[in-house]
């Protein structure tokens, strides 16, 4: 068998694919690590949308632009991946925009789409079955040696392992979002309208939040 | 031959990596259309990671948060695939916050990473060889039945056959992005200084462009 032509073909075929596969997904999940919520739970949905992500947009107020928006391209964590709280950390420095613009204007709007996780399918991005969800409310900087900086640090560096060797001079820092507006798409109909209580207490308020939001 | 169980075994793993790839990849590039640019070039790869990308994060300034920015995941497209101009055009309705920010303030800016491309490696996204680019100025709606709404429509299409299907009654309307600031790391160093005339006259300033921000 070993001789025959369409063996070395399948096999050619075969180790073209794992190359492949290994090119296209490189730094991303190949799939979700948890499966995708009923659409009827709207804040499993949100908190899955912040779970399965690990970068996304955040916008601040610039100073450099007279108070126009800027949006950056980010690296986050909610957690130890299977553990999210929901609280988008971020690891960043002042020598980036966005960290100075939020000493002079706390106010922060943050966005990840589900189109990354890759179970959109043949939607596009902007169509609302594939969801997005904003977290809007105040970015603030964690200060060193707390038990909170522990926390983002377990979450960014267990999702973003390059972080811990980032250079040391460069001074990045923990901030976290403090979330004052969700804002989220999963169907059509609009925005559904999470509280942020319901956001951060799931899923411990399951329950309530999948009724009162329906 | 067919009769061998590695033969079989070969033809089942080639056919579950075939479904597992076309899952993966399921709206979105497998590669980029055009190959990654030189890091020496920086308008060109600015300009490449207008014309790769498909959707990004579309900030304004928010009406309902009382003047805090606002990030939305939008599709777009700066032309047809292989001719793009560098102008983001987008496909809104007023039924979502960011066509009516713009209503009362135009400013906006709009991210778009290289992880998504998926040339980014083993790279974090928020590592700086792995690109990201941010275009902000002023998002204006085009007037229907103009030859720019054409074009706009012709680059959105195109790229997202899912809008022709729109619902008529929810007043899709193309957008554009009037550049007036262009923030992009491709690599070590911080942003790289690039001019909107630069980034709008690509190629045609390829050498001027190449030669006077390295």
């Amino acid at each position: 068998m070993a001789s025959n032509p369409v063996f070395y073909l399948l096999l050619f075929l075969l180790v073209s694919l794992l190359f492949q596969s290994s090119i296209i997904v490189n730094g991303r999940l190949l799939l979700p690590l948890q499966p995708k919520p009923s659409r009827k739970d709207h804040v499993d949905y949100a908190r899955w949308l912040a779970a399965e992500n690990s970068w996304g947009m955040l916008s601040t107020i610039s100073i450099e632009m007279d108070g126009a928006p800027f949006a950056n391209v980010v690296s986050y964590s909610d957690g130890a991946p299977g553990q999210g709280q929901g609280i988008p950390y971020f690891y960043l420095t002042t020598l980036d925009p966005t960290a100075r613009d939020i000493e002079k204007d706390h106010r922060s709007s943050f966005a990840v789409s589900e189109f990354p996780v890759g179970t959109c399918g043949t939607l596009d991005p902007e169509e609302p079955p594939c969801a997005r969800l904003t977290l809007s409310g105040k970015l603030k900087m964690i200060p060193n040696d707390t038990s909170e900086a522990d926390i983002a640090k377990n979450a960014l560096f267990l999702k973003h392992p390059a972080m811990r060797g980032w250079p040391k001079d460069h001074n990045f820092q923990f901030y976290k979002l403090d979330i004052e507006n969700i804002f989220l798409i999963d169907w059509y109909g609009g925005a559904k309208p999470i509280t942020v209580e319901q956001y951060l207490q799931y899923p411990n308020m399951e329950k309530l939040a999948s009724t009162s939001i329906m």
